[in-house]
């Protein structure tokens, strides 16, 4: 059995390759790009009107002349037409710009004559109101960092130079669910059975790191169909079990992952809950098996697989700090207590309904206080750590 | 033309009544409750041992002799064995526990001999190491609040008492984009015509406030067309639409919401980006119609489209600070800027390329600087007022 820091520890040193997925970009929001995005084009494409207005070629106008209007360019229109000295192409906002026009003047600066324009703008110089091909970004130029955190309007961006996907430091996640006790939440609820609710509740969780998982599986507590499903998802970068990794004579998750060639790195930890916290390696692949109790999946996420994804991912997602506790504890030494918190009036109340297998304290917790292990009371006002949660 | 503030409070006024779903619980993490969740069952359903051990009734038991070993009920499984004095059922953790039995000893405490046990715990009272039924909640009790946001640890917590959908603060939203010169991005690009981007982008952007938009849709601007999409889509609480807001000869979007008997709050701000934007009501449903210039639709959804949706999902989004401008700027008084711009040491930095056609400082900025409207210079050191943005 080894302390909650050494696990920590064990699990993040596994952590510093790249995981790096390539996705459409709708689904990449939020995360960090993982390589440099090059434009493929420029940028606005072609030379644009940037207003509704009249197109010409500066230097074949007399600066004094009306110009004859000789046709209409609507957005999303090419027009053939060479304008010469004196004439003019109405031009709305976004429309490309008619060859070798250069000054688009703004429709509130002009008089219209008939079939023609005068313009009426003294300030008008080359080049006003034309937004240059190239001018944001030119083809091969790079258009984003690797390491940039891809926002919606990075999104928009990168859509707007013609990129359809993107690659992002995002690790892939599994699930497997055990128990035999388990059933699925769409089912009548048999004698003897609960509903299943790690599967949802993992699932939850990886959506708010903006994970979405590769499988989530129930499977059943039959050593066979444990080992094919644990081979089966031994591709990702994160395999996440629940149940079975006790020490009962049907907790068969390490002997299961033992025979699919899981390197065990270590398995119990002095916590609680969640003791019986197995972690290995197979690969490339780290294994979180945790205990079934759904607050010990709960608090092993937050505690050790957020931490681990969040290396991957290189964001941060729970704030860790140091807030007075609002009444004693008495804990027992030699395990870290993880407890279901919430804080007001900058201090951290110990919520009631500790034990492991509920979760109606978890569900309106917004912290998890740790206790250190070798604590056997902490004094009201007494500074511990607290894990902000959503 | 309208301030930005008075646009602000006209459109925060039409926030106040509750826009509420009723969706699948795995949709749902990160909304609030907009109605209290009743337990349906008792959980545990059942009496449940809390532990690897042997289930007995202890008034039957002497306190000193072996018992004997009856059977054996693993979680999931029930039995229908009635004990009898001095004898014991294995049985596993999360397992019903046998009719009459009330107490259950840790394998750990246990001698085995033959098909007997000898209790080796001396502290063992009635009642140990079992979970009794509706000990984490009764049937028709409360389980969680209305007003409380779900968690992962909350979802997971009513998947395991059996609840499947529940009602939350969320409001519906759809998106039409409007353009002749759009391409979409699977599209190869033809003369005069630009990638569409604004789609993708507010997609992205409602998915950060937990909102999957109803339907995404890219309408040519042709009026028919116009108004009958946007009949089809005056059924959500709001309806966003980009482009062909202005006064342009093709700027159909407004008169194409008043031939569908929508109600205008107010067209054009005085504000840079977004000066065409448009805002109006049909019953319930808020209409958002937001200048085409990708910059300005960002804007435009920080500023006023996530406030909006705040209200109605009581969650706050993005946090407004005051900080020093590292530079000073000059401006024209009468519209209200929002700049790109950076933050780092306590100040904020104003980005280069702010054109509302350019999204390359949009896309690494982290917050939008708003320079108020009667001002012409800010000097450096100056604090203003700063949207963080993701």
């Amino acid at each position: 059995m080894i302390s909650v820091n050494e696990a920590k520890n064990l699990i993040l040193d596994l952590c510093n390759s790249d995981r790096i997925q390539t996705l459409p970009l709708i689904q990449t929001c939020g995360s960090v790009l993982a390589e440099s995005v090059l434009a493929t084009i420029d940028t606005p494409p072609f030379h644009q009107s940037a207003m509704d207005g009249y197109a010409f070629v500066f230097e074949l106008w007399d600066g004094v002349s009306p110009l004859m209007v000789i046709g209409e360019i609507q957005a999303g229109q090419i027009s053939n037409k060479i304008l010469k000295a004196n004439e003019a192409l109405r031009i709305f906002t976004g429309a490309a710009m008619p060859t070798g026009a250069d000054t688009v003047v703004m429709q509130e600066k002009v008089m219209i004559q008939g079939s023609h324009i005068l313009i009426q703008s003294p300030g008008l110089i080359k080049g006003n109101n034309v937004r240059l091909q190239g001018s944001q970004t030119m083809k091969g130029e790079i258009a984003l960092n690797k390491g940039q955190l891809l926002t919606p309007a990075g999104i928009s961006y990168l859509a707007g130079i013609g990129i359809r996907d993107v690659k992002v430091f995002k690790p892939t996640v599994s699930i497997l669910v055990t128990g035999k006790e388990l059933s699925t939440v769409s089912e009548v609820l048999e004698s003897g059975k609960i509903f299943e609710s790690n599967a949802i509740g993992l699932t939850a969780a990886l959506q708010l790191l903006g994970i979405n998982p590769e499988t989530v599986e129930v499977v059943d507590d039959v050593e066979e169909e444990l080992v094919q499903s644990i081979k089966s998802n031994l591709n990702v970068d994160l395999l996440i079990l629940t149940g079975g990794v006790s020490v009962g004579d049907y907790d068969l998750v390490p002997k299961s992952l033992a025979n699919c060639g899981v390197n065990k790195i270590f398995h119990t930890v002095k916590q609680k809950p969640g003791k019986p916290f197995y972690f290995g390696t197979y690969q490339q692949t780290l294994i979180f098996a945790l205990p079934g109790n759904p607050a010990a999946v709960m608090t092993c996420f937050y505690e050790y697989i957020a931490p681990a994804i969040s290396r991957f991912t290189k964001k941060e997602y729970f704030k860790s700090l140091l807030l007075p506790l609002s009444t004693d504890f008495v804990k027992k030494s030699g395990l870290t207590y993880f407890l279901k918190g919430k804080t007001s009036n900058h201090e951290v109340t110990i919520l009631n309904q500790q034990e492991s297998y509920l979760l109606n304290s978890f569900a309106i917790a917004d912290c998890l206080i740790e206790l250190e292990e070798d604590k056997e009371f902490v004094n009201q006002g007494e500074n511990v750590r607290v894990l902000m949660i959503i």
